[in-house]
């Protein structure tokens, strides 16, 4: 007879990379995440929720040459499927449902998304592999006043979600005037093109002089280590310089500075006309240089941006985990993209939109102290008589229907101390306490748990004497006696 | 040289069993579930938000004999985590939560989730491999009083979302009373067992005399099939009998008929003793057999419940696909399952809870006119001259602030007609038309599209002359007749 095995007990473990939200956690996001939707629905945003899952053909992430889809996805085959992906965005998808429906959706379709996607990445601090976006895109205009409203909804939405005027800004630029100066340099060697780009994006590092050494043959960081240069000839960075540092003190003046930069470029003028349109409608809507400004240096990785790109930077300071202060830094972040319904049909169709970083943007409000992390915990009545339990199931009911989060202590009620180490572990408010004595004298006793932890750090005798965290109330008052306390703290 | 393979073009379509949601069905099931959270919040209830992805492991669902987790999950290998699946319910990985944050969480444990879940399984109309569950559960209570708060939350829950009192019942039955009738009977044998608990299943449709037969030796059915039996003795369908048959008019007689059904067994008299505790707690609240009943005949089929069975019907009628009225039918159940959490810890963990089908809560509440399935779509400004544009976004803006759904058209305007075709296909109540001659005087035309569609339908001419369908007002008067035509509407 075969040994019988013993199957092991399972790990209580989530796989590498993923967590669980508990509590407040989930409630604010939930609130930040209602409070978007609301500003969305009021510029005529609809929302769309796509499923979890698609064909790997339709995210795009087939590699022809391998049989299984590249890193960076979770992929898995089905019978009746083919390979199927998690998806990684929220943009995919809606370029996938702008295809499928195209005869039905309402053209401009503007619509939102919010939900969790999944990147099958190397988990790090703080990086997961599930994570929420939240996203806002209008397919089928190719208008620039479309990305201006992108913009113009994104400065309303992180206001409402309580962050000030004046803590934010949101940069916008056009991939064409970087496309023009590149032109009016006459690199065409896509190689060359993607090194200039990364240079770009150094600028705030290494400042004019660097850029234009590690343009040209090289520079020596601050570590002494060298760093090959692009290898291009000392005329051609100026209008890598001259882009670089056009931003004016007006929106006019870099404009100015902008049209210098891309020479003769036909593109070059195509995206400045655009920028121009973009800051003409917005300054028109009162959307002045201290929440939206035309930035040049805004770059953003993603290759298939193809006109506006934008990003939302929050300018408060925060501390770092060694102390030092340093900006809290980008939350959101988006552009135009005309080519990626195109895969599925065809026809180009121009597109723009906006990714809001949920985490970023909560940990934000977080350390702006807008958000406690902690939620009130219930009221919690105790168990005194196990026989009585009917009268505190009363008891909650009455508080529920006056609104107040209740419930009874439903673990062993032999130890009173854990029914209140529990009731201290939800952070409750308020205990409630009926032994048989008090029932028949008509009261309850009700036990200030917050004041009692004020007590507890301290408060003076006489603070104590005038507020004792415990108080004998007649039965009928008790909704009314808990309303009191629950103002108070 | 190679011949260079043109890539085809990848379809624009759903996985198999997937779907997309859009606008109203996107916003009605976030409202319900708000709605939802907000009642179990006030129990004392908090979120729980785990990740789609677990391992296979902590689901359960691996079989040691095969390679590959069984049927009915979406599971893929992982180089660093072995074997990961989606979640298939919200249950298995609240299990795990307990497991894995025994020491850090309040005990008992209340908690409850909504999200998605993925089922690997044959897709059918109405059938979907990603749907939403909804779920309360306690952990770590043994008592029938945390079943009693979750029958008591759950018919609270179904009336804050729009099912009246009256059209509802929640039905409690308790396993170990079945248990207690097998026991009653002297059947010891699983496969017995198993035959006995789906004959019990079918007394709706077969009554007494049918599930004597098939208990026995067997039944012809309708179509004159034999159905073959469990080829028990006549005197052991007794017990059996009795239990279904045991529903009286009061509670009181009910357990009366149910003590002498389960005779002499132990874990029979628990489990009725566990039902009156149920029906005591709740009486004395108030939730009568009018909203929560004592039922011996629910039985439902999942093998992990030890202890109370609930399940909650919508008893009003509906029209089927073939026009016959129907019982609504089943939109919650759940029970109570000790058994889960000790999979990981080798120790028992009471715990009860409930699971909503929110697309079937959904489904109910259209069906009872409570959700339109619509939304009303934003203002429309049309444009009639590209370079007024800022003069459009003005007024979307003011619109907006008075808190007014509104969108200027972002098409191409050359086509007049398309803009109120878009505006149509947006729902839009109101559309905005400006020419520049509007504009020198400073009116503009409101044009009220859902009068237009009235008309369309048929107004008699007087109606028409007293309301037209479009009117002129100043321009300084646009927010203030909008609102106007929207409470009209």
């Amino acid at each position: 007879m075969a040994k019988e095995k013993k199957q092991p007990r399972p790990r209580a473990e989530t796989p590498k990379g993923f967590r669980d939200y508990f509590g407040a956690e989930v409630e604010e996001r939930n609130a930040m995440l209602a409070e978007i939707a609301r500003v969305y629905a009021l510029y005529g945003f609809d929302p769309l929720e796509t499923s979890g899952v698609e064909t790997v053909e339709a995210l795009g992430k087939f590699l022809p040459d391998v049989d299984r889809p590249n890193e960076g996805v979770f992929a898995w085959q089905e019978e009746d499927s083919g390979w199927v992906a998690l998806r990684y965005d929220l943009t995919a998808p809606l370029a996938r449902v702008a295809a499928q429906y195209r005869n039905d959706l309402p053209s401009p379709y503007r619509r939102y998304a919010m939900g969790p996607v999944w990147r099958n990445e190397k988990p790090g601090p703080g990086r997961f592999r599930q994570f929420y976006q939240c996203d806002a895109d209008t397919v089928g205009s190719a208008s620039p006043a479309a990305d201006a409203e992108i913009c113009a909804m994104l400065a309303d939405t992180l206001e409402a979600v309580g962050i000030p005027r004046g803590d934010y800004l949101i940069r916008v630029n056009n991939r064409k005037v970087l496309n023009g100066v590149l032109e009016c340099m006459g690199l065409a060697d896509e190689g060359q093109r993607g090194a200039v780009l990364r240079t770009i994006d150094k600028f705030d590092k290494v400042g004019e002089q660097g850029v234009r050494e590690l343009l040209g043959k090289g520079r020596k960081d601050d570590s002494g280590a060298f760093i090959e240069g692009v290898g291009l000839e000392a005329v051609q960075a100026d209008p890598v310089v001259a882009f670089l540092t056009s931003k004016a003190a007006s929106a006019e003046e870099t404009f100015v500075n902008l049209r210098a930069a891309v020479g003769e470029s036909a593109i070059g003028a195509e995206g400045i006309a655009e920028l121009e349109q973009i800051a003409a409608l917005l300054a028109a809507q009162g959307y002045g240089p201290d929440r939206i400004e035309v930035d040049p240096s805004v770059v953003r990785g993603l290759g298939y941006y193809t006109g506006a790109v934008f990003e939302a930077e929050l300018t408060f300071e925060i501390t770092d985990e060694k102390g030092r202060p340093r900006q809290f830094g980008s939350v959101a972040g988006g552009g135009r993209y005309d080519d990626l319904v195109k895969r599925f049909t065809g026809q180009a169709v121009p597109a723009t939109g906006v990714s809001i970083g949920v985490d970023r943007l909560l940990a934000a409000l977080r350390a702006k102290g807008r958000l406690s992390g902690e939620t009130r915990g219930p009221v919690v009545v105790t168990v005194m008589d196990r026989e009585r339990m009917a009268d505190y199931q009363a008891m909650v009911g009455e508080l529920r229907a006056a609104g107040i989060r209740a419930e009874v202590y439903l673990g062993n009620p032999k130890n009173f101390g854990n029914q209140l180490k529990y009731a201290d572990k939800r952070q409750s408010p308020v205990a409630v306490i009926q032994g048989g004595d008090e029932a028949e004298r008509g009261v309850v006793q009700l036990k200030d748990l917050v004041l009692g932890a004020k007590l507890a750090e301290g408060l003076s005798r006489e603070e104590w004497a005038e507020q004792p965290a415990q108080v004998e109330v007649a039965r009928a008052d008790l909704v009314a006696e808990i309303a009191k306390m629950l103002d108070r703290a």
